[in-house]
């Protein structure tokens, strides 16, 4: 269910493509709950006219390194799943990919459990609502 | 109004790209009341080591032909709009260009009327609040 | 704060993209109160088989000058400091890198405090709500 963007300088090799992609969602598996095999996520490389980051807002040293992910789901994540969340993936894309903890930006976008089509044309999580969907919700 | 992303694999040819805009408007003309000029769309194409996506996940079989439409859009739309916007996207994408129905995966996000601008500088919808604009959010 | 992400056509230049990129900056500063330094802009331009734009909806004029602004921000700013964003990154595109008013489109999404993760694996504004965050917001 989680939608993710995320953008890297051009510099990534293609291998680093494929690790960065595989440690967010291996990062989400173990902090947000998401089954397995729910890994949609879409990269896109930027050259140094395309994207534009701060080196040093909030502390950081921010290098070409950087990655940024945005992650869309569907609210009822806590607070804490979310900071596990941030502080799996900077620990991940520190293994699989080298990336430094200061270069990793995480977003969420959050929305509901019925904007989501996995195919068919069909809200399959209207028809068959997940486990994280709460019971008031499922009432509406 | 929405604001339509779609990303595709890069072996999909200039034709199918302007089929699939096309399909996806027609689709929100027909299911969530948008009017006629409401066409906004960004296409990004990505190869293999951009898009990832399980081939599996909810009982599809997801191939080269996988569309990704992320629809960012004003609250306002009933569950049962949203169900039907699927399902004309699905059909519609078929006709058009040949996708198969398990390739087509859609994302909704929502925002609220007074968060778009047009142009001129000038927020639209506040200055003239379109017929979907439900009376209480007209109130606050 | 906020994540920018800016679509243009391919025709434009780099010396453009710069200047489009900082224009969108200094609007927010001006208008949303961001600190000095939150600047996270994703610009990505597109040829005319991607980037699909009615060149009349809402009355407009647009021409292959259009510049698309997606800005992902906390919620809390009012109608009327958006409405001055929008006149404001109107105002310094036509300065900075003559981009028509009709040609500048910009939409807002909103999420928490606590969706953002600056670097190191941290939720900053958890840790250190910024001032903007509402009294009822960090009672949560």
């Amino acid at each position: 269910m989680p939608l993710v963007r995320i953008s890297v300088y051009s510099s990534t090799t293609n291998e680093q493509r494929r690790a960065i992609a595989s440690a967010v969602y291996e990062a989400m598996r173990e902090t947000i709950g998401i089954p397995e095999g729910d890994r949609f996520i879409v990269l896109t490389p930027h050259d140094e006219n395309e994207l534009f980051v701060d080196p040093n807002f909030q502390g950081m040293h921010r290098t070409s390194r950087y990655v940024l992910v945005q992650v869309f789901l569907s609210r009822g994540r806590t607070v804490k799943q979310k900071q596990n969340l941030y502080a799996r993936i900077a620990a991940r894309l520190q293994e699989a990919a080298q990336v430094p903890a200061d270069d990793v930006m995480v977003v969420l976008t959050e929305n509901s459990f019925e904007d989501w089509s996995f195919g068919k044309g069909e809200a399959q999580y209207v028809l068959n609502p997940p486990s994280w969907v709460s019971r008031s919700e499922k009432g509406n």
